[in-house]
């Protein structure tokens, strides 16, 4: 589709009906540029069938022979190589037929003003066809990679089609925002936190005043309560958030857009083992799998603030704290030392390759809660306050 | 222990100095009633040793022998066994000591007014002892049961000891809460919503004004958020909350409060499968492993709104969108059936009997998410404000 951008423009215009439907206070011109294009991808469609031809769109291969380390940005980025699905074609029918009910399902989204989850989507798409017995889908496992297929057909990102994954993770700080119309001064969450949703696209979300300096992102939850219960955010004016885990979009997005948008640092704390490692090369470069997102998800710029294997000698953490690697930690962490964006030089030295390899050498992980044996707060008040004092991040 | 409260009460007086470290508004008395029953098992152990005795605790016996359910109460409850723990032993030395630091630990956290996690207090707990090379925890699943025999010991939550897990869920609505000193108005959350806390004791979260008539619980979170974006509470006057899948025990905890306090109902709405049946069991009895929680946990008024296995046919949901149920679902299912609480008769009928058979005999499960096939906004508009007008649920 990409090389065909410009064929009907025109008939796309008279679309979108949806603004009657609008029902609440998003401006939603991302969404209505969405709309458009999928209006155009119908059309094309509609166009060949039209002229006696077989139908078909062309789709952006998602694979590892199309992605490539952007050096100069530093991001992962998808190449141009795409691929027709076409219906006349026996084993491109049924995906065909597939992606057509995806784009048209998140049209209707659009239309109404909705969003929803993508096992929805599925099951909204998912009917018996007439006069057989044959399923458009059985699995969700057949139309979540069709979601893909659009997003990088049509250039925009799930969250612009309205659909979204399971909400995780939470933010507060000093700043007030405004969701969905209504204004939230994120000083004032008490020990919850405000819920980071799904989708924080700007129709949604508008940053307001704040004073933060930059943006904390915590891999785990019980860390980040530590967090938020010592009021770090208000010592050191920033924004604590954190995603359960390998964050979800909606906070690598937000993240982004406060990056981006605010030009806030943002710093990563991670635990000091090769998941650690994984989540913070996600956040900085993204992921291989969805190469396509990275220009609006990943942060080149990101800190690692922590936890370092060197921390363990800076900080004098007892060694029955730690973890011994397993074999597949190892396996992982010499995987990773291998990733283009870790092979940075400094000077004369390989700071991340330094970093990993440390880790191996010493032969143990160390978990963010560990720091808890020195005092419950240690990593609020005296870890991260020194290695921001002192610099000690890598990136 | 629970025989031995009036021992030392005075002594116990003296010990907290914690005043001068509270920092927050936290009024805490509840921590304090806590900390009071820590101090009494200490001095009831440093007794016993000043006596010459073998020190010891009591602790209530956590296993299936020792729980039943109260038919009248509609709760699972434990009974009274209890076994001695005590440091003459050589195969209980290491769980006393380990008792004892569990002990220790959740006092320093009482003295210093915070709260922390589970994994946290592990790492706090462990570490190795002097001229050994033993530690004295090597995993936290060696200190979890640990704070879980505490729990019982002491007849206190572990809330109250200020320990907790991941927190997970949100919850909008028309009610003003205070969270730690925060004034907090859930009906302007926005799409993200409150993130509920892992400790919602009422000295962290009251409640103020309101006009919420019911409490809807969602099994998922992306469901919960159709609920948010049509803002169903808004029209139906209700809380939604949800616990991303089986409700962790601050989301079931906050609504235990609410139905108690506020006397508000609550309805469950899960999934049409075995899974969905044991996510309402645990919300209404109680569960088996943690029978002692049950009384500050369970809702025994909870009520089934759905989805019902009987749905299919009343909102004529296409046989596409189900799913064939496998056999671990028909076991898990016949399992569920012999639950004494769903045994329940109503005239002629086993209407709880009747619902799990039904399904058994369609042989089918159902997902909230398949109503979307009807049409997105489908479950808000249509199929919930139906089944509660029309009183459609089993309790």
């Amino acid at each position: 589709m990409a090389k065909k951008k410009v064929t009907k423009k025109k008939t796309a215009k008279k679309a979108p009906t949806r603004k009657k439907v609008v029902k609440r206070r998003t401006p939603a011109t991302k969404r209505k540029d969405t709309a458009t294009k999928l209006n155009e991808l119908a059309h094309a469609v509609a166009d060949q069938v039209e002229d006696g031809k077989d139908p078909g769109v062309a789709i952006p291969t998602r694979a590892l022979s199309n992605v490539s380390f952007d050096q100069k940005a530093g991001l992962i980025r998808m190449g141009d190589n795409a691929q027709r699905r076409s219906f006349f074609n026996l084993g491109q029918a049924k995906k065909f037929m597939q992606t057509m009910l995806v784009a048209s399902g998140s049209n209707a989204l659009i239309r109404q003003a909705k969003t929803t989850s993508i096992r929805d989507l599925f099951y909204h798409c998912k009917h018996t066809i007439a006069g057989t017995r044959e399923n458009t889908f059985d699995e969700q496992s057949e139309s979540d990679p069709i979601i893909e297929d659009l997003e990088v057909t049509l250039g925009s990102l799930r969250e612009e089609l309205g659909l979204f994954a399971e909400p995780k993770g939470a933010m507060v700080g000093p700043m007030t925002i405004v969701d969905n119309g209504d204004v939230i001064d994120l000083s004032k969450m008490g020990s919850g936190g405000w819920a980071v949703p799904s989708i924080v696209e700007d129709h949604v979300i508008q940053f307001k005043r704040g004073s933060a300096k930059f943006v904390l992102l915590i891999e785990k939850g019980a860390v980040w309560r530590r967090f938020s219960e010592d009021r770090f955010w208000e010592k050191h004016k920033c924004m604590i958030i954190h995603g359960g885990g390998q964050p979800p979009r909606g906070v690598r997005r937000l993240i982004w857009r406060m990056h981006n948008e605010l030009k806030l640092p943002v710093y990563v704390l991670v635990d000091n083992d090769p998941w650690g490692y994984y989540i913070y090369s996600v956040v900085k470069q993204g992921s291989i799998n969805l190469a396509f997102e990275s220009q609006r998800m990943a942060i080149p710029d990101a800190r690692f603030i922590g936890m370092s294997s060197y921390d363990m000698e800076r900080f004098e953490i007892p060694k029955a704290v730690t973890i011994n690697l397993n074999d597949q930690d190892i396996r992982r962490a010499r995987e990773i030392l291998n990733y283009p964006w870790f092979q940075k030089k400094q000077g004369r030295t390989y700071p991340w390759r330094n970093e990993i390899n440390h880790m191996l050498k010493l032969g143990v992980k160390l978990e963010l809660e560990a720091l808890s044996n020195k005092d419950f707060s240690f990593i609020t008040e005296h870890y991260l306050p020194r290695k921001l004092k002192d610099k000690q991040w890598l990136d």
